[in-house]
């Protein structure tokens, strides 16, 4: 059988086996419940505490200030709600851009019903979007600004940091939220430095297990929960702790963080290497913006429905997405939100690098997409 | 070193080897997501379906009904909230117990601020909730009724199919929600058989990892999401599925399923016998009602604090608490519910068992508990 090239990192990526070693061993000799008075829970919560440091500190920031959660879906939500929720005195209006991912343009529209004015910034065709067209919106009582710092989809690089810092000029009482699940342990981060309050993130981009994530809560930050319950998590977010995949996330951020900067220059190159050879092949047209994050790279292919392309892929084990994984085959808002006409929204295909992806990967890819191009589009005529 | 004896398991319980193995081999070879529409997804998405027909069918469900959340804690939030939001124009009476888990406890407050009338009815001095005294604060226009299948500290059972059927007559448009994190697995349920429409689970009651749960929901029943986004669950619970403790849930049900009645029975005979020699000591007072759940057993230690008496044990390497390890050494507000004397509160233990508990295992708790009774109320006087 021919070897696996899987190109969705974006989607989710292979638990690293050293990960998945110390999460089987924390479920086998770390059983205490953290909340417990007596040492073995003492045990627990210090693991615990030394999980939030690392995933912190891969962003550069305290692990006192850190949640975990079940994924970045929640991460997401919670900092949404819980924002609006506490600063609903404040004022009413609550800005994104058209091209976040489901877990929050979804609760921007749940806030809406609830009485809030939700507003979504749109990128432009490139898939860009400016600091200035996200500030335009901003007013001095909004209350949430929140926006990707890497779109999932085609890329884009958000200039966080000044988009931050403006907001708390135009508006000092809105929260900053980053949804930087995409971009968490592959861009450096240094949140204590940046103007951002929330930060969302997740583990199994960074080769940790599914179901776990965590929500970045600057000191001095006001938000509500989004479940209630016990102390756990200073009552922020009650529930007894996913100790065994905290830990995992915890192990994941330091791996990730060890070889951070290479691996970016690594995945650069090899984008750059697929634009190259994409180049060899008429038809071809890129979806992500010029200056995109190298770990993502959409195009489309001309004439060809993205789920055509996707099962011939697969059939040789090269694995691609049409759009997020989350929405299932449905169309990309994302796309669609740049004003993509339909042929090119309905062709697109996304590859999602990681660092031990080699050249010899993408010529593979390179020829059995070439491949498909020949024969899918015989097939239709 | 003296063998460790856990007597807090329903705090949590230590994972069972075979589910860390078949959870280390899921986080090995099947990391893809759900959602992805090639073969590896396919296969993930098989395995999260099996392992939601394996959770459901330890209560007589159906997988299809069922949908995994990051815990208990989860579960009862989206419950209570879920419900009374998706409800709120059927009515806004709201009704469930006093000695409930903080997880119910808190969403009841919150929608008390929102505007939602909440009811909670008190047990007796014994422990004990009769149906009657639930169905009394009933009215047509309740809209949800939710309590414990059984308590956390004292271990109560709720009369769950006459509560339900009843309040189905009287509010037929109520939803009526069963918290069974401590009974699941344990006692038999059929909840196809009762008129419960919603029923909470925890993984890491029944040897599963911390971080995993489930909430059953009768096909029918209205609720509202908890947490919004992707198509994932069908759109009731999404965000990436927690794939591997999602299968070691599954697999957990299963172990629990094929000894379900037989433990059930051990333990029975270990909590018969745990009384035969509380009987030796003078100055113990039951806390739990007579015909208590038999996995778990609440009692005082007159004159002497439960920190100081657990402590004690604890050097010993034996396992109790004081209340709900959720609490974190507050006094319990299941007691005070009961109407206790502070002293009482003050000292009281909670034993719960497993069934690999042995006789011995109890002979050297009692022998550490006359000592401690012996020496901590000496050291008072």
């Amino acid at each position: 059988m021919v070897q696996e090239i899987y190109l969705d990192n974006s989607a989710t990526t292979q638990v690293d086996g050293r990960v998945v070693d110390y999460i089987a061993q924390v479920m086998r000799e770390s059983y205490g419940n953290p909340s417990s008075l007596y040492d073995m829970g003492a045990h627990s919560q210090r693991l615990l505490r030394e999980a939030a440091a690392s995933v912190a500190g891969l962003i550069g920031g305290r692990g006192e200030n850190l949640c975990f959660t079940s994924g970045g879906t929640e991460s997401n939500n919670w900092a949404v709600f819980g924002t609006a929720h506490a600063k609903r005195r404040r004022g009413r209006r609550i800005v994104t851009t058209a091209f976040e991912h489901s877990s929050i343009l979804e609760p921007f529209k749940r806030l809406g019903e609830e009485g809030f004015e939700p507003v979504l910034v749109s990128p432009d065709s490139q898939g860009n979007i400016a600091p200035e067209d996200i500030l335009a919106q901003v007013t001095p009582d909004t209350i949430l600004v929140s926006f990707m710092l890497v779109n999932n989809e085609v890329g884009s690089v958000l200039d966080y940091q000044a988009i931050a810092a403006r907001v708390k000029e135009i508006a000092p009482h809105a929260t900053v939220h980053c949804d930087a699940v995409q971009a968490f342990g592959k861009l450096p981060i240094k949140i204590e430095k940046t103007d951002i309050d929330l930060l969302s993130m997740s583990g199994h981009k960074i080769h940790a297990p599914k179901g776990i994530g965590a929500l970045y809560i600057k000191k001095g930050t006001r938000i509500d929960p989004l479940i209630y319950g016990g102390a756990q998590q200073g009552g922020l977010r009650p529930g007894t702790e996913s100790l065994p995949l905290a830990c995992g996330m915890g192990y994941a951020a330091r791996l990730r963080g060890e070889r951070l900067r290479e691996d970016y220059q690594a995945v650069a190159a090899l984008r750059a290497y697929t634009l190259e050879r994409l180049k060899e092949l008429p038809g071809i047209v890129l979806n992500s913006p010029e200056n995109a994050f190298p770990y993502i790279l959409n195009l489309s292919v001309e004439g060809i429905r993205s789920e055509t392309m996707l099962h011939h892929l697969e059939r040789e084990r090269i694995y691609v997405s049409s759009a997020s994984a989350c929405t299932k085959g449905a169309a990309s808002h994302v796309l669609a939100a740049m004003g993509l006409p339909a042929g090119r929204i309905d062709s697109a295909l996304r590859l999602s690098f990681n660092a031990g992806i080699t050249t010899e990967d993408i010529d593979r890819f390179i020829g059995q997409l070439r491949l498909g191009m020949e024969t899918l589009a015989r097939a239709r005529s």
